[in-house]
């Protein structure tokens, strides 16, 4: 179904950066008014045109005298100037300083005719009616050299001089010197204008109407790589959706190359959209590079359309924001002027090992985590390209050799930051998704949260990996965490910092129409269960009642389970259930009575479990870990507010 | 003349952060459009509303099956199934696979009624008409389980999970995930308005007409600190000029502090404008803090002005950008919720002695340059606070304590960096102030030049601070440059890395009214003369020819010199003298052929000098210096440009 050009082998990744340089995305340079100029890039030399100051200014509030009339005086032995007027900033002197005369000035005025120095006011006594002639006289208290206390005309910036160079990035500083030289316009470099045209007939725009029952999604990409592409510099335009029709493909992409100097299409995972974009670039412009050997981005395009640059991202968004940091953003910034960021990688060490099967080069996105120490720890964060959680959950990526077949635990790897403000989290925990966690995690600052269920939080705590893990119901034993990466020592007895309890039971519709009062019910009884995945403490509390319930009628746990229509049908968070229930879909769900109370679905109460907060020993310590302690310790609010909750 | 209350002591600069601290900043929280988000802070946690994907999703191209009819096959004993449809993405399924049968599938579709699970195109074969009705069939060579290639509802982001919490600063990838969950309008931490009142009658903004003769100059502060505050998250607004009646100050301060969060002053240096605002705070608001014990910034005022907060700053713009990064940027940043900058410093060795006098703090402006070993130098960079010029010529400051007396060199300090951007110059250079320079320099990427004349470049060689030094003339001895900071050890010979030559002479007005032929006029006849600095190379050599006349005639040089009206008459850059001819303040200037030329002047030639650039020899392998020589080797056009230049 293809007749795409055979590119035999994919190309390495320093042949994609290659092909991307060779294109060229340099727009025009422009002119922008000073008090816009903050953050953009100086496109030509900018002299000065003016003397800064413009006149001889007086640097102290003061008297402007000749200085010779001073030579000698002191405390002791004071020299009288008669007064002869005054001179105030921003006005032109009215007054010619002759010898035995002074003029009072301020600091900022031009220094009257005659005068070449300033003696400061603090060592001059005003004498009323002191002059020669009945006027006012001076007395001064010290001697001054000529020029002291004045700053010539030209001293600061001269005209005809050298104030910043092209290639000078514009911040308050040179805002400054621009001001001084009364500079309002400013010649600047481009923004490269980089048009995004995203494929794919499911994908909507947020805030439009979404239909899941036809299969459509967010649109991730656009947003995700127009806001990459202003990150780095670029100004960003989006395109309307195109579907895999070859006329509408073609007509976006050929108007986007008429309006931008680089065009992106993103968004299709599927093989007939990339297909038709690979026709339409073929046709209408050419293909320098089909596949690099990378992951993710064996399917990445590089090429022209019309005049303008051309790069196919990734369908996925954590490929797609990959592929763009690592090859496009670069190539933006370049053609922008703008400099590569100054401190954009993080060193630390593996937190586990971590291994690889393909011999490509590999962007592995990864988490930073502070050990006991403060030093940095590195994990793999792979949820697989498809999941958008993972753009949040990882902190950069660490380039991976494709020589390389392992990283051990210990080792020592560099993280390319997704910005030069990523810093680790002040604590990482895992464990049960619980609403009343949720909102006490609003008082930590910046702390990070898998909630991927209490097993699989004890799980990575034995690892050593996370601060804390959360575990809601009994954790069978005794968590333990791993003293540190390497995980060789015994693990430890982890620390409880917080501790709580929620209600759990049956959520079903509201008003019960099946009459549901127990767990017997859903074994004995045609009703549509829906559980939830077997990393919830909520899980594992039913299976133990439905254990119990065996017991007591002498039958096999199996056979009890087996009897519940949607065991097995396990959904991944706290209200999924209850939302199934909700849409018609289950007859009861697994689930809080504070979810049943928010959806105004129907309750059907099981028991209390406990939720606690599980601390790796060696981190309790860690101020991040302190703060969600103390946020449970002072949480009363927030279970007061969820029904079902008590400390 | 000032009724000021009375503030004992200045205060500490911890009291003043506490002051600042103590106003209230923040604004209200607001929403803004996802497009428009990124930089924004969150202002409050964002849940799922929805389950992301929607909808139980194909993540591979291939059939749609129930894994049960796969069970056992593989390429020897394929399965057959009868294909009754096909689910694109985006659009609703039609088709319920039954046992035996299976739906052609795209990824992202919606996975139809009856499938489980997926197996990718590759393992399948079409058997066209193969099917149990004379349909088509399709081969399944591999066995699937449950779920294989299939994205369940919620995997990614399941409804009522925490998304992302209050505080998080939003970057392209939490624009991902908020565009995943459909949030198209995102609540935000409001800006905080800063208004600027710049006081001062003498400013004027950029790009109005200047009138030096009135001691106007361009206002700085206003823009610089505009741009500062939008640096630090905030929203400046621009008040116009106050001068120093009180009405009018009272009514600008007034307004400003209803419009908002913080009004800063800044911009006088008159004594009485300071007065008139203290008396507008005190009358109209409250006055915290009346001086700050650090310098630059003793006159720092901290208050409230109507429910405002106001921060009165220095008004020289270096004082005023250092107190407002220091005391003011911070609280700003805490109000809009951003981090503060991750890599703010950096640590370098002190390449000079530097003594203080004073019991203050001390916020040290300072520069950096990387040595031969790419180590950090730091070297104080202080024209006085008046100077516009410091403030790119310094990379950040040195907090100096109180209680230092000096620090020595090659002594470890730390630089707070003005941005996390900020790096030492490729080429960090001093010397002559020479118009082919200024050129060959755009051709070397973030070069840092002080055209501080050729005699300062050789003294500052000597020390051992700069890569290297532009000398015109004749440098009296071999120039050497101390092998490091500390300079104890012996000074080394520099190297000569580039050379061309210059014709200079005497800049008259044009057509050369008073027929000056040379040197001889400006000693004998009535010509007021504007000599350059002693710095200059060109005041060198001029003073040489001068010497050589005084010799001529047998006379003492001094009494040739001083027959010169005007040759202390000395101004700073290579077209100041020019300048003043062509204001006709001057009769006859010194000068280059290539400034008359440039200005329209006449120019009577007294000969030709050469310009060598000299580097430091430990750094002539510096990737800054080799640019600069091959700048020089390349500049054929350059001084082709250039009225009596040559190699």
């Amino acid at each position: 179904m293809s007749d795409r050009k055979e590119f035999r082998d994919l190309a390495e990744p320093h042949e994609a950066h290659e092909a991307i340089a060779s294109l060229d995305l340099v727009p025009d340079p422009e002119t922008v008014p000073l008090r816009e100029a903050r953050g953009r890039v100086l496109a030509e030399r900018i002299d000065a045109e003016m003397d800064v100051p413009g006149f001889d200014r007086a640097s102290m509030d003061g008297y402007a005298v000749r200085a010779r009339d001073t030579f000698g005086a002191d405390e002791a032995d004071p020299a009288t100037l008669d007064l002869i007027g005054a001179v105030h900033a921003g006005s032109e002197p009215t007054v010619t300083v002759e010898s035995g005369t002074c003029a009072e000035i301020s600091t900022g005025a031009v220094m009257p005719d005659g005068a070449d120095a300033v003696v400061m006011v603090e060592r001059t006594t005003e004498l009323a009616g002191g002059g020669d002639d009945g006027g006012d006289a001076i007395e001064i208290r010290t001697s001054v050299a000529p020029g002291d206390h004045v700053m010539f005309a030209g001293a600061d910036i001269a005209a005809g001089g050298r104030a910043l160079g092209p290639g000078t990035a514009i911040t308050p500083r040179e805002i400054g010197l621009l001001s001084a030289l009364g500079v309002d316009e400013v010649p600047v470099r481009g923004r490269p204008t980089v048009g995004i045209v995203s494929t794919g007939d499911e994908l909507v725009r947020p805030g439009e109407d979404l239909h899941s029952e036809r299969g459509q999604i967010y649109d991730v990409n656009s947003y995700t790589i127009a806001a990459g592409v202003e990150e780095a510099g670029g100004e960003a335009r989006l395109y309307p959706h195109a579907g895999d029709d070859y006329d509408e493909m073609e007509r976006l992409l050929v108007e986007a190359s008429e309006e931008c100097d680089l065009v992106l299409s993103s968004g299709s995972t599927s093989a007939s959209a990339v297909d038709v974009i690979y026709r339409v670039i073929e046709e209408r412009g050419e293909l320098l590079l089909h596949g690099v050997s990378v992951k993710p981005g064996k399917p990445m395009l590089v090429g022209r359309v019309g005049d303008s640059a051309y790069v196919g991202l990734p369908g996925y968004p954590v490929s797609a924001l990959t592929i763009f940091r690592t090859f496009v953003a670069p190539a933006v910034r370049r053609a922008a002027g703008e400099p590569e960021p100054a401190t954009a990688t993080a060193t630390g060490r593996m937190a586990v090992e971590e291994r690889y099967s393909e011999g490509r080069m590999r962007l592995m996105p990864a988490g930073l985590v502070e050990d006991a120490e403060g030093a940095t720890l590195v994990y793999p964060v792979d949820k697989g390209s498809g999941a958008t959680t993972s753009l949040v959950e990882a902190d950069g990526v660490v380039v991976v050799d494709p020589d390389t077949e392992y990283l051990a635990a210990g080792e020592p790897v560099e993280v390319q930051l997704f910005s030069p403000e990523v810093r680790a989290p002040t604590l990482f925990a895992v464990g049960e998704d619980d609403p009343a966690l949720s909102r006490l995690l609003d008082r930590v600052e910046r702390p990070r949260y898998l909630a991927l269920g209490s097993r699989e939080g004890l799980r990575r705590l034995r690892d050593g990996v996370p601060d804390a893990a959360v575990v809601a119901g009994d954790p069978g034993r005794d968590p333990v965490a791993a003293p540190d990466p390497t995980g060789d020592a015994a693990p430890a007895p982890a620390e409880v910092v917080g501790e709580w309890h929620r209600e759990w039971g049956l959520v079903v519709p509201a008003g019960n129409p099946d009459d549901v009062t127990g767990l017997a019910d859903l074994v004995d009884r045609d009703l549509r269960f829906v559980n939830r995945d077997s990393n919830s403490g909520l899980r594992t509390d039913l299976s133990n009642a439905l254990a119990d319930l065996a017991d007591e009628r002498g039958t096999a746990r199996r056979e009890v389970t087996e009897a519940v229509d949607g065991f097995d049908r396990a959904v991944r968070a706290h209200e999924s259930p209850a939302r199934r229930v909700l849409a018609g879909d289950a007859d009861a769900g697994l689930g809080l009575r504070a979810t049943a109370e928010r959806l105004g679905t129907g309750f059907v109460s099981l028991g209390t479990q406990r939720v606690r907060v599980y601390a790796n020993p060696a981190r309790a310590d860690k101020p991040g870990v302190q703060a969600l302690g103390e946020a449970v310790a002072d949480g009363d609010d927030v279970f007061a507010s969820l029904a079902g909750y008590e400390r």
